[in-house]
């Protein structure tokens, strides 16, 4: 298919050549011109704005930082609403607020184009490797549309619900992630002022109802007490703080995401931003009674 | 190898079932004695104390409720101690307080008993199965002497430490298990909350970082709203007590672990000590900001 890609960070970029590899024709549009370089020489043909790239495509991908960004790239004045077509298909698969997400599909249908959001996890080894999950909200039709051009770059792609709702996902996700990573944190520094090996701890765990990937993975992190991301405490923290603002939106309270949340806050605030988020387990290992 | 058991509740009579058919020899003690009554007709010899018991076996084992009742069991005016005998090796599958066990371990220790903590998890399903998951602290010899006889009943046998990291283990197990459970029940409650079905945010997560066996098991009864146990909160809530005797007796502060020991205290508070203890997600989802 034709397809737009705007956003040409780590995950875009990564994304963008899988699409190149699968056969897709690329097109793609980033703030700064040598993002696009590499991509060029494999055939993508860049765009002065995501309005003109919109137009030439039938679908086109955002992969931006936060929800003012997606909202600049799909609404702005240079933004892909005024290519809106007949059958264009927007998907944005950055992190963003529910909220936002479906203020926008809102806004995009009313110009007559079908919004997908389709947020991932699985990071860069996922982007590289063409196996992200993909949490998707939107019409099942558009979905079904765009399905082969998912596919180029990740391996399970669910359909939540409507629009917002695979934002509503991906929150949740991280939400499991971040309080899981402080639950395993919190065993393994109870093992060691034991005077206990959190090593074979880690090993009996994992094979009974206390196992999870964040054990198995951050577990071995937090033993090794090597926090290389993985996925860094600066984005964990934006993460976080769409939680914290959908759940004041509806009302509701979140206590463990709250108590999370600060620890990964406290983390950037130190200056370890660029940490895997899991490195919370340093300072739930030096907190003292 | 002749085995003697203690405790016959629902763990111990479907542990001692398998010690019988694992093809050990098989002699019990029960405070009621109506509990030994059918392993009685499978073959079970039964002694009038854990003292008498002790002096008959090569091999006894206690699964009691808590840790005053393993005290009382093996240092106990009728206790085990009192049938010590050369290459007399105790077992306590129980779950108590770390710090009790290494006691224990020192006060059989001094009458020439080997002590083993071997505390479980996996539930009745994993007792009756076989399939247990046993966490053992204590001399490696003592393991290698006693592990036919574990692997009657668990199928996952790990040696942890020294005397006491079987229970620190376990205490770390109950850690994981009950924070991820927030975890998991605040994401629930999250997209519900947003108008989405939890039942696809379920799955999309599972194939990613989120993925547990929390998420899979309790995440499913959280959708179902269906806590009949599995683990019984009151269970849990003891357990959680013994988490918090250690950590405060450490000097360490586990918040998470405290916060989700307070929801499951409340549960039980309300009067639902019998239910799976992942009906926190009750309280859970009833909370306003």
């Amino acid at each position: 298919m034709k397809v737009g890609y705007i956003g040409l960070g780590i995950m875009g970029r990564a994304c963008a050549a899988n699409l190149l590899r699968a056969g897709h024709t690329l097109s793609v549009y980033a703030r700064r011109p040598e993002s696009a370089a590499e991509l060029v020489t494999q055939g993508a043909r860049v765009y002065a704005s995501p309005a003109e790239l919109a137009r030439e495509v039938e679908i086109v991908i955002s992969n931006v930082s936060d929800t003012p960004d997606v909202e600049e790239v799909m609404l702005g004045e240079h933004g892909v609403i005024h290519g809106a077509h007949p059958g264009l298909i927007a998907i944005d698969m950055s992190t963003i607020k529910p909220l936002a997400a479906r203020d926008i599909a809102a806004k995009l249908a009313a110009a007559g184009v079908d919004f997908l959001d389709a947020p991932v996890s699985g990071g860069e080894i996922g982007a590289i490797n063409g196996t992200l999950t993909i949490m998707v909200g939107g019409k099942a039709a558009a979905l079904d549309t765009a399905r082969p051009v998912l596919e180029a770059m990740g391996k399970t792609i669910t359909r939540i619900g409507d629009s917002g709702a695979g934002q509503v996902a991906k929150a949740c996700n991280q939400i499991v992630v971040a309080v899981t990573i402080e639950a395993v944190a919190e065993a393994m520094a109870l093992a060691r002022a034991c005077g206990v090996d959190p090593a074979p701890v880690r090993e009996a765990l994992l094979g009974g109802f206390a196992g999870s990937r964040v054990l198995d993975v951050h577990g071995q992190r937090i033993i090794d007490d090597n926090y290389a991301p993985g996925f860094k405490a600066r984005l964990h923290q934006k993460d976080m703080g769409i939680v914290a603002d959908t759940a004041a939106a509806l009302g509701i309270r979140l206590d463990a995401a709250s108590h999370a949340a600060e620890l990964i806050q406290q983390l950037v605030a130190q200056g370890d931003g660029e940490l895997d988020s899991s490195a919370i387990a340093r300072l739930i290992a030096s907190r003292r009674a």
